[in-house]
């Protein structure tokens, strides 16, 4: 079975626990749960990783390049600053989708452009938590 | 059961024929059989129309306000241009998806900003044809 | 008696029946009414029509080339976007009031922006439906 | 019967004066003795002022307070540059309406910008010294 | 012979009658008649469309796909916010010359930026209506 | 003990009877009675000054050059529009302290710039009424 | 007693050591110990962290979420560049003060925006190391 | 004998007593002294205003109107800010001269854009206050 | 016979022997021979020159005005920075056609841009070496 | 006698022949002429240059290096486009005024900027040819 | 000996290993030995350290303060992005070489913009891992 | 042996004489010695020209093109402004490495942009003239 990556952002830790009507109320466990039940319907294992740090992340997407397929990720705000992470993610060859859970594009204008879709190959928003089963489903097919 | 248009914009009648390197080989046929089985599956009945005129897609979105309980929408090269279609679909009080096939993100600047997705729920782009069928599924979520 | 052209452009057959709080609850036949009766007054026969197309927009400019002493015209969304109703604008001798029924000036900042004030004559915004009158009493000065 | 306060900004005193090819030969008396006539008709009181000063306009607006109902301003060259009188006009609580003789939209780009107008109810631009009197009829209904 | 396609976009049904100091006297039916002479001399058939309607442009590409070898586009106003007209041209396999009876980059700088550009294999501007014939050399060479 | 100028400019007269929701329920004379008691503890006297009129302004500073040791200054409107009043504190000595009642980086873009700032040695907003007294301190610290 | 944070950020470890022309000769020590002090006359608790990490930041906001009934933040140089600082304040729910000790409108264009003021509530600059007392005694009185 | 108007803006009430490393030890009155000498040479009577108020200038321009056959200004702040003089200034007939006794290209940026110079038959800067009798001498031949 | 300089600007003398799949085979000498078959056949005399040096250009264009009846100018890199060349056309009473041989529309945006655009008469690109005879034809409408 | 050179840009030597409705009548010897009878009363040698080319201007600046006390200084075109000459003017130490015969700012909007202006101690425009002498005057205040 | 700090920013732990064609074969061990093996014929010691974490970074540079005599640095992604480095590099008072390995210009956009050059003494790109060479000999001179 | 072409800009025949403080004392004279015997362990003949001619520049590229394996160049301020010297630089197959004395990213915004940077392989800023050395070290490599 080969191994996807959901790596999320800064603040995504209190999912579930904070502003719920921009982001619902299910939690970060409730996420891998879900994905980790459809990950193998699909011959997937999934792994979820969080982390407040862009070094954290980049250091993720590091050990992705030797343990994981594919990768679903979900920057958080590091999407709009980061430049760090899509050099990490351009070190990785396998397939890249990025989620966010709002719809980044009815929020501030800052939040409107993406360091890391310039690399990925799916993007989705605004599908809430189910985002990332689609980015799932997605990688399914790629990988398959 | 409830009904969702599936509506496409210019030069999307040739898909599948055309680019496919970007694009697929898929045709909007393939996409309606598709949708039509998933959309059976969740309880929805598609509708899909395509038009390369502005103020065809204006009038679709008037349609869907009487027929329609959700819209997926792929606007094409409106995606950029067109503030009529965003008004229209300003008077739509259903859940609206937006699908682009390949990842705009990556592509020429004047491809980065939807006007769209100033109203659109969720944007997903670059998940190839299956994009639909992710937009479907979301819709059954928000019209269960 | 001279002629008036009212055109009216993409979305504005939903008038009365969209958004009441922005565009309150007349139709575009109760414009055409109250133009009428008001048109009387001043010597003027009006006419109105509207299209969510703008190549349609464009014909009945066209129209009005031969048969109307001055257009009124309500672009709606073509406003901010169409050059080709500038051109078409250009083609026409007479008097053009061009007319808003919100304050566009108060939305989102893309409807700041007017390529048909670069040839109107005047330009009425915000005035409720009320600005057609407005509109077609400066006409009958014009054209008296 | 309810109180307007017709207000003018710089250079209007020169009304009917300088460069009647843009501004038309009528003078702010001539406006005054229209408006007065039409608000008798409307059961409106109209009271007419004029300042070159961006401060005497603000305390014109302070005691519209107390004595007006509604307020028509013309504010002249301090449409593009005055955030005070914006600030100002934000204290009073009825209709307001912007007017200017000439369609600012045709001419230099920095008078295309207007910091009234994000207050104002209603604009009105390029209709000579008679969109005085349609903003008046717009006060005559809004303040019916 | 193979088949050249010249297509016109909105307002150019009225050239020859309408600006003639900025489009001078020639109608489309003289540009038809004389470059179907020129085409005669260089083995080439020409066909020539005009449309005041996006869409219809962009379904005379798509017909263009399989009755022409060559394109000549006067897209007119949608020149400038026309990225549908694009798209279709990039599906379009031969060569493409775009044709401004003006010289564009004197007048306003909304007129300076082309999409069509973008994949145009030639740009002629100013030329008159002898721009055509210039255009339908520059196929002949592309097409012997 | 030395003299401390607190001015005020446009729309502040009408403090604590103006969009309380935003500026609160004091007034100037509130402000005036705080900062008096506070000045008497610090040694400092205090003297304050408003007006709508920005060559009001310039000449109380004016006047400061010659009667105070600091200035608090809150510009109001006139922060964003008035090189005059920069370059008039440009001719004051002592320190200066900028206070804005309400966060103004919280509002609209154009109250985000501020020219007094690239004089002033200190800044303050959103401390509401506060504010004034914060920079009070402050001067009681620099004039020691 | 209620509980403060202060939360400082890159390169403020070294306050006091260096580039003492702009920031002073105190420490954060100091800092800490005048604001403890204070802070007992206001019947708050004050504890002081400093991190040179972003993600250090946002962790320590979040601890806050759950200990601190307001946070004074000197986010440094992360003020211009975080949007997670940001998000990680949007999940907080007490009074926000952001402190700057020179006043960073002076410097370079960069330092003029601040991402953590679209959620302060005030903003305080160039008062040196004393506005994070000012800071305090604005929390005092909103905590009260 | 014609006269002259020397109109000079904000602050410059202050010359020769502020800032004298950027604008020299003369005063007003040593220019009023200077050009009444030049003028008399050149059969000009010089008369020379200062005011601080913007409204204060745009009043002394409407006297030019009648009593002036030229104008040398130095607008000050306003140079940069004021629309209002600017259409003041298009209101008289006869030359303007606009004069800055510093380079004002040289300083912040913002003193860089002129309102004043879209109307102004000359501008000088940087002459210090010779400036003033670089512009009577060219008045002195545009009156001549 | 009217006599057409051809000018040739920055490395146009390497013409055939740098970037072939730009710039195709042709060398200056192929293109003023045939320009010369051409002229003939148009009563023409053609004359080309060629120059590194701006003012080179500027110096043969000062020629052109005592000998030649009308310019066809292929200005290379000069075309986007020199505003020298484009006063030297001003001096120039004849037409002038504006030559590029690629088209540089699809090229890097700096080349977007042409100071002598706001000149010519006509503009020509990506006709390959082609677009000098069309500019020479349409000299010989222009002369005729 | 200290020696001031007068430098000219390109198509200066075409002055009054070319444009005079802007440039006027007088050539470059006129100028000359002038300038060295107005240069002996101010006991200044005066001697003038023209070029066409950026280098030969700043080979001429590096002459004057060894044999000027000042200059004057027109650069034409190059005004707008160039660092060399600017960086040339920086080598130079004594004082140097910028000589504008027509007011560049009343014309296009790049010309607009002046490289030049950035070391100039002072700047002339549209005084015409009188520009120089009054240039020469402020010359023969500073090398006094 | 003096000691030199050669710091590494994210992804360079991969150097060698990801996108050769960008970043050649060596390893940051590769560097550190011909790095050192420079170091000791300059006179100096080398210390190499890499982190994918900015607050990594900036403490790195708090240690050189007391540790090292000059610093080389790569900043790699945080260059584009990092104020804070910048601030931390600014209270280091030895001389800041900065290293790029590709032509960073020849890049994206978003990397041609540097905080650190900034305070870098000197900037080297596009040298290949020879770059931290000729950064090492530039320190050897400047620690002389 | 292999020849380099070392190419100086406008005001670097200055070198050593003008402002020291930003240049240094070393001539282009020192720097061809330097050069010259560094080339000699590395098997490069070297050949230094400077030219204050853009275009003169162009032509010692179009020299280069036969008798250089690689180019060594200084642009001066033809840097910031130069397309023609881009354009010849394309026309050169061998390497290039650009190279400033002074690191001018720190100096004004204007000379943070280089068209050199667009074709060179490497960019060399602020190691003063020990820059040329350093980039003549890397022709060294990449002649090899």
């Amino acid at each position: 079975m080969k191994t996807v990556y959901i790596l999320n952002g800064p603040n995504l830790n209190l999912l579930g626990r904070r502003q719920p009507e921009i982001y619902g109320h299910e939690t970060l466990d409730d996420i891998r749960t879900a994905c980790a039940a459809l990950g193998e319907t699909l011959g997937l294992t999934v792994e979820l990783f969080q982390s407040n740090h862009e070094g954290g992340i980049v250091d993720m997407i590091h050990t992705a390049r030797e343990n994981a397929a594919g990768i679903i990720i979900n920057p958080g705000a590091y999407t709009h600053t980061s430049v760090a992470i899509l050099d990490a993610l351009n070190t990785f060859d396998g397939p890249v989708v990025e989620v966010h859970i709002s719809n980044v594009h009815k929020r501030e204008s800052f939040r409107h452009h993406s360091y890391v879709s310039l690399r990925a190959d799916g993007v989705i928003a605004g599908l809430g938590t189910e985002g990332y089963q689609a980015a799932l489903r997605r990688l399914g097919t790629l990988l398959a």
